[in-house]
């Protein structure tokens, strides 16, 4: 018998109907012994209702009141979820955030959790209910309603198998695994049986949006087993793991490649090569919250100079470019250069780190296709290039080719 | 300056430009200078859409669960009303029975306030914000949601303006107040400006369903001034007062006149005359909880054997012939008759207790018109008749001009 915590996200709950296929999921995972707590998101377009009536009431919708709007979304999912295991014979017991208690901080619209009592869903556990938790939402301090930002179900999930010590916790979703890239663009892409939190980590920020990114961040830092798998079909699933639990497994070179497509690129030329000259150029777009995400210095092609290079999200563009056109000209750059119609391509995998010449065998697969890279940057355990949006697809597969990741 | 309840109900909020014009409504009570709560009702179409989610899951829809389900429809009204005061520049803030707390026993689906700390409204109302409460929740000793079953937002409102010793607890509905008969049906009908109690409950109980019946006998119990006025437009509404308040006014005879197009009679004949019978006969039915409305018993036909006849809601009908037919073949009566398709027309007035004369009026009125009387009962302030569902206009509309209720 173990303590398992499902969660299931909005296209899960999308109608009655489907609310009633997760609820015979969650009795036979009952029926087999373990005991469960489920987490659920609001309904699929519910969040999108209501954050479209509170926009039209009050722009931009904001504030302690928001979260009191968007919170009634999963509250009415946890009680159909609990009426559906009723109806099923399953006993069941539903709590929303506050009733917990999920206690966070009062960041309205992006609240962090800071404590899970635990011990009311235990004694349910323990006489034989099921517990079913809103996602997405707490209360802070006062007693008023917060909610954890877009994804926060995921967050929810992880940190309430951290709070309850559970033995896994599975994230039921609409695709049945973590796959090499998107089988969308690359048919021949083979599902994962097992990934660490690093690669999930570089995976997901890189666009591969099966989990919130927070929630892994929580499931790594508290090594809670991950599991995410398929609410419409059976299936194994992928397993997130510690790194340190890969020791000894024959370990694969790359596990994946992810792809950005929302990127957007400036480029400031010859602009002086001294200290504070990186600072300047992004202090106003991060004083604006504008996400930086690649920032690569080219080598100086001329002694006192430089080429100073960053994306940001592609909505940013405009914005980003009107706040850094006016600082380059002060500095006494040569000129600013854009473009927003570019992709970022990862190569992903723990792997990489022992091994050399993967870099060359990227930027070969690429050339051998005549995709131009623009810019390359690295981590320990990825390789990103930049290139232009036309190669998306041809340079997923490229890569997916070249680095036998191909399924059987 | 006053401290003033305002409770609006669903189609009130039915959108998010009607909870504007709700917004716009309460800044102008505060701009007056009043300290404003507000108690509201789901956005209309919302409990019925929850609710038949609720019953393709569990059938039929009840318990813990549902009022978790349910009480998510008026969190959403609050924090929306709330976010469209704030952006009028209106200081806001939200509570939800829970919140509040509004504290409840624990009978899911029809539960009681027990009672209702109004200690964070008042700090919240002297710091000069409006307060928006959600109606018909609370919350039991456990924390688990509760809600106070159908029309339960007019008893939170009553039942807060109790709490905070408002100055006035207005009910804001789709009618400009309480009429001498229902506007529909009588054209010439005409609001009241004052109502006592009594005459407010008789008239609510009769199907002129303005208010809640709970609401109001909590209203009389505590004596809260109470005002039925219309949101969609100005006007003075409606005050139902305690009768004692009245003293020394100009009493009407007739308030106004009230009907049931709900009722369905079931007869009884010649059942043997011996005590028991009355309880044996409606014992099941009671216990079935069919609510039966009128109980006739005529005079003994013979010595030992007598009719007994009584109202129940037309949907209640088949049932509870069911249930009646073998109890009375028990019994030894003769047979069983009813008829699903009867209406009670009800006069109402606190003045007729010191008036003779009013039920032969009455009588003689609607014999004018060939309209057969088949029951008769009578209470301190009302006196109500059974006739075919076919006199319904005509009965009303005679009623109306025999007692000089028109306008002007």
């Amino acid at each position: 018998m173990a303590l398992i915590v499902q969660k299931y996200g909005g296209t899960s709950v999308a109608s009655a109907e489907r609310i009633g296929a997760v609820a015979d999921r969650v009795a036979r995972s009952r029926a087999a012994g373990h005991q469960v707590a489920v987490v659920v998101s609001a309904m699929a377009g519910e969040t999108d209702r209501l954050l479209g009536l509170a926009a039209s009431l009050r722009h931009p919708p904001r504030g302690r009141e928001l979260d009191v709007v968007l919170a009634s979304g999963e509250q009415a999912s946890i009680g159909l979820l609990a009426m559906a295991l009723e109806a099923r014979g399953c006993p069941a017991c539903s709590y929303t955030g506050a009733q917990v208690p999920i206690r966070t901080d009062s960041s309205f619209n992006r609240a962090r959790i800071l404590e899970i009592d635990g011990r009311r869903i235990r004694s349910d556990l323990e006489a034989g209910r099921v517990v079913v938790v809103a996602g997405f939402q707490g209360a802070d301090e006062e007693g008023s309603i917060t909610t954890l930002g877009r994804g926060g179900s995921d967050t929810t999930g992880v940190a309430l198998a951290v709070a309850l010590q559970a033995d896994e916790c599975q994230i039921y979703t609409d695709v049945d695994g973590v796959y090499t890239a998107d089988p969308r663009i690359e048919p021949n892409a083979r599902r994962l049986d097992r990934l660490t939190f690093e690669e999930m980590l570089e995976l997901s920020s890189l666009g591969a949006k099966v989990l919130q990114i927070r929630a892994m961040e929580f499931a790594s830092k508290y090594r809670v087993p991950l599991r995410v798998l398929s609410s419409f079909e059976d299936g194994p699933g992928t397993m997130i793991v510690p790194e340190d639990e890969e020791e000894g497994m024959e370990q694969p070179l790359i596990s994946g490649i992810a792809f950005n497509r929302d990127e957007a690129k400036i480029t400031v030329h010859r602009v002086p090569d001294r200290p504070g000259v990186a600072y300047r150029l992004l202090a106003d777009i991060a004083a604006a919250n504008i996400e930086v995400d690649m920032i690569v210095q080219n080598a100086a092609p001329e002694h006192d100079e430089t080429d100073f290079t960053f994306t940001v999200n592609r909505n940013d563009y405009e914005r980003a470019r009107e706040m850094v056109d006016p600082v380059a000209e002060e500095l006494g750059a040569e000129r600013v250069t854009g473009d927003p119609r570019i992709v970022k391509l990862s190569l992903v995998g723990v792997g990489m780190r022992s091994h050399a010449g993967i870099a060359s065998r990227m930027f070969d697969a690429l050339a051998r296709e005549s995709v131009n890279i623009q810019m390359i940057s690295t981590s320990e355990i990825k390789i990103s290039v930049v290139v232009d949006e036309r190669y998306l697809e041809l340079g997923v597969r490229a890569l997916h080719e070249a680095f036998d990741l191909h399924d059987g």
